[in-house]
């Protein structure tokens, strides 16, 4: 099986090309395969580009490391959107793909033929608590107080198609990171477990993040939990609606445009290598 | 840039076939990028499989993860030679391989035409304190007391090519491993820096380790760093001459050959896939 390693600001996964690849017969044991960083590729997770039941350019299908799938990760969709253009399945500057939170729109910054950075609408972020889903107080639920192992924290609960805790805090430790990440993720107030940011505001138009992902730990970056900060700076009170947000693998552009609603995020995605994985 | 990512007991290299492949005009470089396991390839580090200038079947040179070149080790020196024969560059079940610790020979397991485990006369420790090289008293030091951090430990010191500082614990834990690690590495006592074990004695026969590797930190197995624990057993009274040691990655059989002086180690190699590395 032929595939492709790509990164977004250090958030990496193992794509492979459905076009022209045969369908895993089992992808959740692939992703945990492939995504181990000793004895496979080593990667976040899998993501696999298939073509589109609902008449999108191509179909996004994303596997945890842990084997458990995800609707959506805003840096795998910048890399899917570099590696349709960039590979030709289709040569175009604005894309349509399919995730499980619906059909996005992608504009890419083409130069010399190849994709550089991808501006992606994030869509709309969900705040009624039973569809983020939560149980906290709220709707969305800002500022709100959550207990994990004997502590407590104030946070902000929104969903961008996956569900997200940002909890801003003065400095985002190992300790609160490692520490907390896992308890939050899954408290009993979050019914489909919970991705968590821990978020120092540097100004109003700048923050410093750090990503506890939902199945994978600690990871370097996570675009929908960058635009979920985004959101909550807002309804918080914290940040403008235009940030920088940075994080430990790069810096993200993130705008919540007041006009539609829509979260817009831009950042860079890069091809690595590729391989032949044995199957 | 073809290449083969392999793994001897979760200690992974990235492999570069430089009979085909011209050497890499910067291999620490190199090194440096491929290692990285978000942005590059992933691996504790890159080894060269060359032509030998000595008349050996081959040569393997070896870059950790942060550039620095080491003699050798001992996990990774089972896959060159599984890589050797597998790939044809010489078919025979026995092969002289080159490394910066000389010439050694190793025993091939073949099943239908390929390399599974692989026994490697690691050549006799180097016990002279000059030679290993370590300040601490002794030649060898055993059971000597090193201080780190703070902190008092009772040390025994072998090379097997390369130096090691071997620590038998009670328990080898994240404080000792993660937090004592690096000061052990750089202490001046070291004067080339040294790899450190920190190991549980399960029985005279059985120990179960964890290694700290100089230039790329805790590693899931250190093939030398092994069998410098089967010596420092023996030297220190705390176990026989064959031993099975436990490591995170996997098990080693071990054994310091009381005839020819030279110690012995058997373990698997597993070529994991190759890939294309954009020049």
């Amino acid at each position: 099986m032929r595939f492709t390693k790509m990164q977004g600001i250090g958030n990496d996964y193992v794509y492979v090309n459905c076009f022209q690849e045969p369908f895993p017969r089992d992808p959740a044991e692939l992703a945990k395969q492939v995504s181990d960083r000793h004895f496979g590729v080593g990667s976040d997770g899998l993501i696999l580009i298939c073509p589109s039941n609902q008449g999108a350019d191509a179909w996004m299908r994303m596997f945890n490391a842990d084997g458990s799938e995800s609707e959506m990760c805003g840096n795998g969709l910048r890399c899917v959107a570099k590696y349709v253009h960039d590979h030709g399945i289709k040569k175009s500057p604005q894309l349509r793909l399919q995730t499980g939170n619906g059909i996005l729109t992608v504009d890419l910054e083409v130069k010399n033929g190849k994709a550089e950075r991808v501006r992606v609408n994030m869509g709309k972020p969900i705040l009624e608590a039973e569809k983020i889903p939560t149980k906290l107080v709220g709707s969305p639920p800002v500022n709100v107080t959550l207990e994990a192992n004997g502590r407590q924290f104030e946070v902000t609960a929104v969903s961008m198609g996956n569900p997200h805790c940002v909890i801003f805090v003065p400095a985002a430790t190992d300790e609160l990171v490692l520490g907390f990440g896992r308890h939050i993720e899954t408290s009993p107030l979050f019914p489909k477990r919970v991705n968590v940011e821990f978020v120092e505001v540097l100004s109003r138009g700048e923050v410093r993040q750090r990503t506890w992902e939902r199945g994978s730990g600690e990871t370097l970056a996570c675009g929908t939990g960058a635009s979920a900060v985004c959101v909550a700076g807002v309804l918080s009170g914290r940040t403008d609606r235009r940030i920088v947000n940075h994080l430990l693998g790069g810096d993200l552009e993130l705008e919540w445009n007041e006009q539609d609603g829509c979260v817009y995020k831009t950042g860079p995605a890069v091809e690595v290598f590729s391989g032949d994985w044995p199957e």
